[in-house]
């Protein structure tokens, strides 16, 4: 652990105390990485970080993962272990235990076993209200992993031709993520052809190409372990006039956006701004989803910009703009940038044109 | 639904009556389509399956899912509903409720606070005892995606070259399974030169091969949905004697556990057996894990093959065996294949020649 580490685990001290939590266990990997500078992917296997007010810390570790450099001390178990066992005599028995969000009813339900007498509580948003706000360092990291997949959408735009099926093209950007030196993509890459667009989730499967079809891109990188995530939509050698004239409807509902955004304005207000210029025609039973969502160390980090977000914009913060119009068995169009909130706007951190373009 | 599904969710209903319990919620998505057919990707959003031995039947689901097709009676949620609250109406809340051993503690603690009076079980043994047991239409997939595999690592060891990086190798790899039409990999391909395949967990890096150095190669594909797994380790252009005589050694702890799998071995005893013979060099405490686990949906099913084992094989089960040897800093290796539970031995899935080898 270093400074930066030490800080950040005062910081949820801090939190925990705010919270009148005294303990709390944490299992994100993800969460255990920010807070230790420890890594390890446990699969199904028990890894936890136990963190005191009272300044006690250990991690629990399966002997396989090879943390033996994590700076701080850890409790080994083994596969034959009871390692929830284990972790319950480390907790304090007798005060309010905080829990990941994420944490598995497999090592919950025994631990509530054990330790009966504990009020077990959903903590997880101490450690997510420090992860929301990334410091420069972490953005300079997301500016890169966009900066990477602007490149990688304009090479994927260049090379998708009529014939080819929505897989080859999500395998293709995949193997631009794996040239630029990425971890990976940071979720399934979807392309999206004609109808199938329709589904804002869509999975690529063997359809091939067609003139006339739009196709929606939606691909994000994860490159020192921080996301990218951007979506442009495309017509394919020509487009239909209406489903164009509402590609510039989306595109338009994405700038009014960004172009409010600044600490202190309601997440809700930014969805509003969207959505309304998206009703405005029409078509606003058709935009189905919440406008944005937070990103960092997960495609998808807590809090969203949403009607029902009840946070504020924040310097530091980073998060999604993506409105979308879906005309089910027709047409579908998505429009997505990330953006930072800055001390007096926002940097939008995709730079590829949003217009509408005819490829293939 | 076809009739598949509905007999498994009958067996569901019996084991859970022998459970003592009268209704559970899964939220595991694999599981929820090996009872019902219907896949979904849900994210960080609720997706439940709601069972009960009375009959009820339903999906708890967003509607950005897409899973209009399904079968059943589905109770529809959106991103603004409160999920759970809408889970909680459909549970008995007089009855104890089995819960998925996945579930993540963000819906399970506000589902207790919602029905403090129900007693909440990890009853996803109900459905993983069933999964265990591979029907034959799941066995044919398993061999296809382990054939699939068995080219793969052929193709890999004539594509390794000393100079390539441990990254370029594993890429080569996974591209090899996207060309043969897979899902992807069933777990992160493992690619470890020399001193790194002491580390039986290690991460694909930038670290060339040298010659000398071993190389293991742990990989796996999902075709259909369903995993293979096998791993073999080669040689860089020569051999260590010593090492080459562990490997001989790791080999023949695979071929002895492999020869006396049939219905009624305890798991426990087959681990046993390979664990002796690599004890019998002096090896034993650097052999590190179990010898194996299950397979199916899932790179690693529930259940294992290990000392701690207290199931017996039964026929249709397929695990993994895979002894090890690890020599900190300095070497390992690891051979393994899947073995299917037949009625009177195993069928080994995996052709690969298992001997160590001189490659690159």
């Amino acid at each position: 652990m270093n400074s930066l580490h030490r800080q950040r685990l005062e910081r949820l001290r801090q939190a925990l105390i705010e919270a009148h939590l005294s303990q709390m266990v944490i299992c994100d990997p993800l969460s255990i990485w920010y807070l230790t500078g420890t890594m390890v992917e446990p699969g199904e296997r028990l890894y936890a970080l136990y963190v005191s007010t009272e300044g006690k810390l250990c991690m629990i570790a399966n002997r396989l993962f090879q943390v033996e450099d994590a700076d701080l001390p850890v409790v080994w178990i083994t596969d034959s272990d009871d390692g929830v066992a284990i972790l319950a005599q480390q907790v304090d028995a007798k005060a309010d235990l905080g829990i990941d969000k994420k944490w598995p009813a497999r090592f919950l339900l025994p631990l509530m076993d054990l330790n009966p007498g504990v009020r077990y509580r959903d903590a997880s948003f101490c450690v997510d209200q420090l992860r929301l706000i990334k410091d420069e360092q972490e953005l300079e990291k997301m500016r890169i992993a966009s900066a990477i997949n602007d490149r990688c959408m304009e090479a994927a735009a260049a090379y998708i031709k009529e014939g080819m099926t929505e897989r080859q093209c999500a395998a293709y950007i995949d193997s631009l993520y794996q040239e630029a030196g990425c971890e990976g993509p940071s979720f399934t890459t979807i392309v999206s052809f004609g109808p199938h667009a329709a589904d804002p989730h869509h999975a690529p499967d063997d359809t091939p190409l067609k003139e006339g079809d739009c196709i929606v891109i939606d691909m994000g990188c994860v490159k020192d372990r921080y996301c990218s995530d951007m979506t442009r939509t495309f017509f394919c050698k020509k487009a239909d006039e209406t489903y164009a004239a509402i590609h510039d409807l989306v595109r338009e509902a994405n700038e009014k956006a960004e172009s409010i955004i600044r600490p202190g304005v309601p997440l809700c207000e930014i969805d509003r701004v969207a959505r309304e210029h998206i009703a405005s025609r029409g078509y606003g039973p058709f935009f189905t989803h919440r406008l944005g969502h937070m990103i960092g160390l997960e495609d998808h980090d807590p809090g969203d910009v949403s009607s029902a977000s009840k946070d504020v914009a924040r310097e530091g913060m980073v998060f999604s703009i993506e409105p979308g119009v879906y005309l089910p068995g027709k047409f579908g169009v998505r429009v997505e940038d990330l953006v930072i909130v800055t001390a007096d706007g926002c940097e939008i951190l995709n730079h590829v044109d949003k217009h509408w373009k005819i490829i293939g």
